[in-house]
């Protein structure tokens, strides 16, 4: 069970309704009025608890495990321990993710505003909202309905937020246009300047960054990431898209809709990213080059060309997956040859 | 044009203003008193608006623009669509930073201190500073003349600020000497301990920190960065260095005048730069290392020995940049035949 | 000498205070009733000071040093000038660090509660405790004894912290269980949801994050890192722990004792690192990995495999050290070959 102090967990539900809210499949044989109170990792999870298999890995926890349900894949139903009843997905991890959710839901916030936030006259706020101690909002911002505020956020002048936003304590916003359900977590630095100046012997000169960071709906964006305005044009962020912890996301860098990255990204200015890019921890790509949609690049890659729609890249600099796996393993061979 | 709910346009200018301030020469036939009322990327630039062309990859875009002016280099004069003005120089970028600084000004803060400001009453703070809510500043600190403190800046004690700097929100300093005109943007960290222990099994032995961080005039630190104050020497950024955002710089650390630090560049303890070192995003240089003046280091590079100054390193363990090229290139052939 | 501004010395100590208190050996000759008053390098230091050797780099230094009083291995000692007494030491670092923690104590904070702190009526806070300005601490949470907590903190709602810790400013906890004697510096990011969600075509669906982030006793997390909670079970950071700045260490991971993970290191979901694991700045490892305990990660390797207990691994893809050293060597004969 999730610790009360952290989290209050919804329910009971019947199989049934697990079965249906999670648009998965009951086993043969299940028990459809059987009622689970909770979720709980394999390893823990009680009889009236529901647990789910997505990594193979887990296989033998899988086959230890007490859970009372299971969320799986059909191919791994016969290898369920004796008594334990299952929901069928060819997708587990997100049927589990319907589940859990059920169990957990994202709480409404509680409307408020502290009395030591600093809220521009100017500002508007919808209703509902949550504005927590030591918030600042500047001239002219503009902040949807429902949105939580975190305490200590700092929001510039002219800010605009769509309404179900969750912004985490101490994180900046200026310069931004923000969709709606964007969850930006602690710490995150959105609109500040980009990193543009004429370099030279005499000093380097700043260039004034004139664009905006625009966030489409539902997308998240790591602790302590940061989204640096465009120069002129803007720095886009596709609807959906999720972006991990400490990301460097440079100005006037355009990502489709439901690109993934991984924490500790750096994208450099100018590049444009499709729709569904993937990019693993610790890449890096360079500035003004195009990623197609569904590419995919590994974690720690280097990626100085354009990429193909659909490609996976690796190493560094990146090559197609399969170069660099055969570089790899040939280099391997040749080490412990000498 | 600039969306006015976050910048406020100045001007206009006169093509001849333009050409004055910007250093670059009008184009022959180009008419002197001809009037632009604002800077515009080439895509979206109009007729009164002013553009520049740096990186040839956008040729195309300035052949297709309808900007009324554009700075460019002298060798693409030939290429300019017709009936648009050209400013011609060596360096377009540092021209077209100049005519942008002229439409938009870094403002001049409106002096203010807040009434939810924490200012110790032994700090000093010049006059025509801005405190923003929240800010935090201990004993004995001293900031100058025109400093802007953004909301939820905290300072600690004994801290001095030179005139005419600028903190971002939630940045926070300690142990520091900080020179004029220096830009550190939100959530910064400056002057922390180091990291810095006698390691052994029978647990890590934390080292006193005992210097500071020096920071010069004109330095930029970008968001999210985090600079170590010294051990016992102290940490010092030279005059002009341009850091970029999540940049990690370790306790002793030396930058000469000028460096430019890209993103997510990380810099281990006691290493020393000459001044314009250039460090590409994601390098790392490890610890106690000479670094020479004008040297460039390739984005995702490891340093792990002295490099010469003017010298260019590429790839981990980085060497010259040359066997970089050609050890990826060979790398890539060998690969590809088998 | 320590800038006053920002440190305050202890002491004097005689050099018996000193021998004892770090358990080194005068050398011979050594006069115990000599008077110290302060630390300082190698090169600055003068007759009553104390400095250390410990890395060979700095020999010269040593040699030209004027130091009174240095504590250096006992293989060094005949190469030591003319009138400086000597402490020896099989690890002089660490006999350094107990002297200078001796002139140099952490300070007890001066207890005090911030008027513009926002504390729950429902949170408890030891006796002993330093609040400062603008901290909010949520319902339920618990506050150890002595603990200083810096400006604009904000801890949430049930996070429980022991004894003697230090919150650095603008750092952000929830979901956390913290021990004793942690010290988490400016700006890290303690227990925000962990990047998991079911990933797919029709949009990325959360899975919500139910586990916590336990944190053991005297542990360090540098600044802006980031430690995200489990996604049921808990990521745990065992005692002892040392964690540098811009460190990612995602949900689920598990640290044993005294781990020590080097700036910009990113750690992926489910990885279980053994005891006294080092990571060298910017390594990255992928998830679901076990690495035993004394394995030592080179700076910037990749590891996408298990590491056995006591092996070092470098490179990328992560192999054993010295096939990385064998693997660039013969690289690098064969690119300058060409």
């Amino acid at each position: 069970m999730a610790d009360p102090r952290f989290f209050t967990v919804c329910g009971p539900f019947t199989l049934k309704d697990l079965a249906e809210l999670s648009q998965s499949t009951p086993a043969e044989g299940a028990d459809l009025g059987a009622v689970f109170s909770d979720v709980a990792p394999l390893e823990n999870a009680g009889a009236d608890q529901v647990s789910f298999l997505d990594n193979r890995k887990y296989a033998a926890a899988f086959q230890a495990s007490k859970a009372g349900l299971c969320v799986v894949s059909p191919d791994m139903a016969d290898k369920a321990p004796q008594g334990m009843a299952l929901l069928l997905s060819s997708d587990p991890y997100r049927a589990y993710a319907r589940i859990a959710q059920a169990f957990y839901p994202v709480p409404v916030p509680e409307p408020w505003v502290a009395p030591t936030a600093c809220i521009d006259a100017s500002a508007t706020v919808g209703e509902g909202c949550r504005i927590e101690p030591g918030v600042v909002i500047g001239a002219g911002a503009e902040i949807g309905k429902r949105c939580r505020i975190g305490a200590n956020v700092v929001i510039g002048t002219g800010v605009v937020l769509g309404d179900d936003c969750i912004i985490g304590a101490n994180a900046t916003l200026s310069h931004a246009l923000v969709g709606m359900r964007v969850n930006i977590y602690p710490g995150a630095r959105i609109g500040q300047d980009g990193f543009g100046f004429a370099m030279g012997p005499q000093g380097h000169l700043k260039v004034p960054q004139l664009g905006r960071v625009v966030i489409g709906n539902g997308v998240e964006i790591g602790a302590n990431s940061t989204i640096d305005r465009g120069a002129g044009p803007d720095t886009v962020i596709g609807d959906g898209c999720m972006i991990d912890n400490l990301v460097q996301i440079g100005h006037n860098v355009q990502l489709g809709r439901g690109c993934v990255i991984v924490a500790q990204v750096g994208i450099s200015g100018s590049t444009r990213f499709g729709d569904f890019v993937a990019a693993g921890g610790q890449a890096g790509i360079t500035g003004h080059l195009k990623i197609g949609s569904g590419a995919r690049i590994a974690a720690q890659s280097g990626v100085m060309r354009d990429v193909a729609p659909g490609e996976t890249v690796g190493g560094a600099p990146a090559m197609p997956m399969n170069d660099w796996l055969r570089q790899t393993a040939m280099l391997g061979k040749m080490a412990r040859k000498k």
